[in-house]
């Protein structure tokens, strides 16, 4: 698995939840959260949902991380997060910034080849130019094999647990244009699920 | 309840789900799905996610209506929406703009005082006063008495299911500025959830 460098050393952030669709919901979620290691980033849980923040390759290693070991436990989860850079008065938490690069999550095991279907859009804010970055953005998940199927709102892949959160930290630290760009990227990212695959 | 009329007359639409976290999720959404009158709105349902399209109130009206009956279940249940309006591309289904102005499911009885918190974000993009817009419908929220907490990368609404998505739909409609923007608004609302409220 490779990774790209993230091209900023900016804080990034994203603001998401687990659901697995569990009566046991609670001890999923809570075992999630307290296998993953999450010494390199700020991390923040209240009752909606959980907060990240730190270098790229951090925020993407542990979300990703929660989520497979949700759907490792074979229950449909899906994992709906926010990613975010640049936005205005973000800097609280930036003692992670430094720390180095090596991730902490990195192997996820047989859970990285669990199949994923994900939609996922990308907000490049305070720009003419956005659908350029978007439309790009599109074509490099589309090269990459995991792009099925443009949608309303939003563009969909599908493929293992780690070839999704690959293209999806691809895409977003790509349309990263500047030192000053403001960029957010929504994804929903679903395993386990008993409806028959929509393409 | 009072609705502000939409300030548009461009197709607006919803890409969302609905998380029940229950063994019966799959009965728990496939009856919110049929108990909804959907008439007024295009609706396509797949694998990951419902979308709508259609007049702003009558996608504001169906999203609510699927959350409350999902919630009124009791089951500990999140909705994850995208508001998109003046999305390039999006015409397919401008058939439904036609319709009236009357909501197809008003009256959600008890349901409409089911305790929800919410996360929502505005994205205007296109624009470089984007912040401003998002200042001003945080102001607004304020007024309304449903907001309670600015958090990173999003704003924080406690409040009846009704005055939630009250709150989100004049967020929304007014964060419109003029006949060609192009808007995304997303949102999560939380009910029945048995973690304290971190507020």
């Amino acid at each position: 698995m490779s990774h790209l460098t993230c091209g900023t050393s900016r804080i990034v952030g994203c603001r998401f939840s687990v659901f697995p669709m569990t009566d046991r919901f609670v001890e999923v979620i809570t075992e999630a959260l307290e296998s993953v290691n999450t010494d390199k980033v700020w991390i923040h849980t209240d009752d909606l949902c959980t907060c990240v923040r730190g270098r790229a390759e951090h925020v993407f290693d542990v979300t990703r991380a929660i989520f497979a070991h949700t759907a490792g436990t074979g229950v449909h989860t899906v994992f709906n997060g926010t990613f975010s850079i640049g936005c205005p008065g973000d800097s609280k938490g930036d003692v992670f910034m430094s720390e180095d690069d090596v991730r902490m999550n990195e192997s996820l095991a047989e859970k990285a080849n669990i199949e994923t279907a994900s939609h996922f859009s990308l907000y490049p804010l305070g720009t003419d130019n956005y659908m350029d970055i978007i439309y790009q953005e599109v074509e490099r998940a589309k090269s990459k094999g995991t792009l099925t199927q443009g949608i309303h709102y939003s563009s969909r892949l599908d493929g293992t647990l780690s070839a999704v959160f690959e293209t999806l930290e691809d895409a977003f630290t790509h349309a990263i244009q500047t030192e000053r760009s403001h960029l957010v990227m929504t994804a929903v990212v679903s395993a386990n699920s008993p409806s028959p695959k929509s393409i």
